[in-house]
């Protein structure tokens, strides 16, 4: 079934089908009625409709990430992807940047294009202002639409995410528990997995029953170097005996000012990586970190999309949670942790 | 101008211009040449025809890399996709992994896509086997492909690339007039950089009158541990002074060697990374490497594809020199070195 046989089925030209399927231009509403009953009796979709023009669209999957060059998101993207083809679809890559106006600008650019389904990799696609998700919404009246380590509520949305604000409570519980007294948390940016790390501290340090002037955190977008010398400035006004990090790259910056300054890992400082990236396997002593499980939270997306784009029923939001993988900057004792 | 006024035009139906376009299904000579002189006559083309039905295929660039969870590879997507934005262009990636069939497949993907131009990211895309390149100079009959760190030579294919052979001939020279005797060179594949490194490395021993027992070169395809297990093996049986590697990871598996085994850096062993990536930053001394501007690089990529995409004469080939960057694990008078 193509276009050129609903045409022929409806009498109606070829140019009238692809009016109604792209809600373009000036058609009857009889004729509309028309049209969409014989797509539904045949079971006929836009993608055949592409395809029949020699615009090979089925089977594919639109990945949007804001950074590739972020190692926790390039193996993500390499994961969906190595994941998707073993299901038999292609995926088609967009990388965003930051902006929001250009992470609504590629949606609607893999939308045109008719992918399948769109996952949106990384929490920062979720912001705090309400208004600025509108686009997400509405692409899932199109298609499914999978967010991998952010949530968003809506009809046809679907999240796979790790359990950040635990990982975050547990790992701080546990160093307060073990006697460490004056924690630092150092993150980069508030997005819906950020606010959850920050609140999942916090937390933590509360419940143990610390002083609000006794626990601090820091936002520092920057690299190691940068995180290095941010550390050194605070590093007069306060001290701290564990730096908990958003991060492995921050978690290396920590490393890297303990070192310069004599401060000895981690008898004096505990340092504690997030992501279990390439980065953290670098550093002398390798670094502690926490893992989210990007290669589960993967798998468990693809799982989503292939049973949304079935009908299968979906769950709205899976939760992982983390797990912590203890090396050479914390000596607590953390096995067991989380 | 738009596929419905080329069938008015021509007094055919969006059907049979559809037909025409897409060389499928059964049109008349006459009808055929008929719609092909007003297409044109009108400059008109088949993007604007995709655009007509709604799907904006206008100003997109494709991008193929085998594996975006490679640091380098990541960098140089982002740095791509942003230099694209900035000229008004959207970029579509597909990381193909490193299977033949899936990188023919993907790049098919993408002329199907209708992308303006295709930029393929890392030298892994020319195979030795010039069979095995036969769709990329097919796909270069139809629009600019750009090889970015990669040489194949073609009818519209425009190579952006870095000295590989003279950073490592340099280099390794630059080593043996200091002093060192027993270089080693690490590898993961002989792709089209990978065998201008090699030669490199070779070359300068055999130039610098080194006996072929003395002089050594291993292909790792592996992580930083295996790095270091792989030399805990081949130590036993020779020993090197100096090591260059084919990228920052494993250099850092070589500094992990070192450290376990209680060989100094650099007094006894140096170490040479390359890439200048982030991981390079990570380890305690930080790696030595070089630098084969990736940034300059992709900058020039881009400008190949817009004169490209202009009409403009572009050259076949840019060769850009590498750079060397001295850090920690090297204390040889480098810095005049490239």
């Amino acid at each position: 079934m193509n276009i050129y046989d609903i045409s022929k089925k409806a009498g109606v030209s070829i140019a009238t089908v692809s009016r109604v399927l792209n809600e373009s231009g000036k058609v009857s509403e009889a004729t509309r009625q028309k049209i969409l009953s014989i797509i539904e009796e045949t079971g006929y979709t836009p993608n055949a409709f592409a395809r029949g023009l020699g615009l090979n669209t089925m089977n594919t999957i639109g990945i949007l990430c804001a950074d590739s060059s972020d190692p926790y998101l390039a193996s993500a993207i390499y994961l969906l992807e190595q994941g998707l083809r073993s299901h038999g679809y292609d995926s088609l890559l967009c990388c965003t940047g930051y902006d929001h106006a250009a992470k609504k600008k590629y949606l609607d650019l893999l939308l045109s294009k008719r992918v399948d389904a769109v996952i949106l990799v990384g929490s920062n696609f979720v912001e705090a202002e309400a208004e600025k998700n509108q686009y997400i919404l509405e692409a899932a009246q199109e298609i499914p639409v999978i967010i991998l380590n952010g949530y968003l509520e809506g009809e046809q949305i679907y999240c796979s995410l790790c359990d950040d604000y635990e990982a975050l409570h547990a790992s701080t519980r546990r160093f307060l528990e073990s006697g460490r007294k004056r924690p630092l948390y150092l993150y980069r940016a508030l997005s819906y997995s950020g606010q959850r790390k920050l609140a999942g501290f916090e937390d933590a340090c509360r419940d143990l029953g610390l002083q609000r002037e006794d626990f601090h955190s820091a936002c520092v977008n920057g690299s190691i170097a940068e995180t290095r010398d941010f550390l050194e400035a605070l590093w007069e006004k306060n001290s701290f005996d564990v730096i908990l990090t958003c991060d492995d790259e921050m978690g290396i910056g920590a490393l890297k000012f303990a070192r310069s300054h004599g401060i000895s890992v981690p008898h004096e400082l505990s340092i504690l990586g997030y992501n279990n990236s390439k980065l953290a396997l670098c550093c002398d002593p390798e670094l502690s970190t926490i893992d989210n499980q990007l290669s589960f939270s993967c798998t468990n997306a693809i799982s989503l999309l292939i049973r949304a784009l079935e009908g299968e029923p979906v769950p709205a939001r899976t939760v992982l949670s983390a797990k912590l993988i203890a090396r050479g900057t914390t000596d607590e004792p953390f096995f067991s942790l989380i």
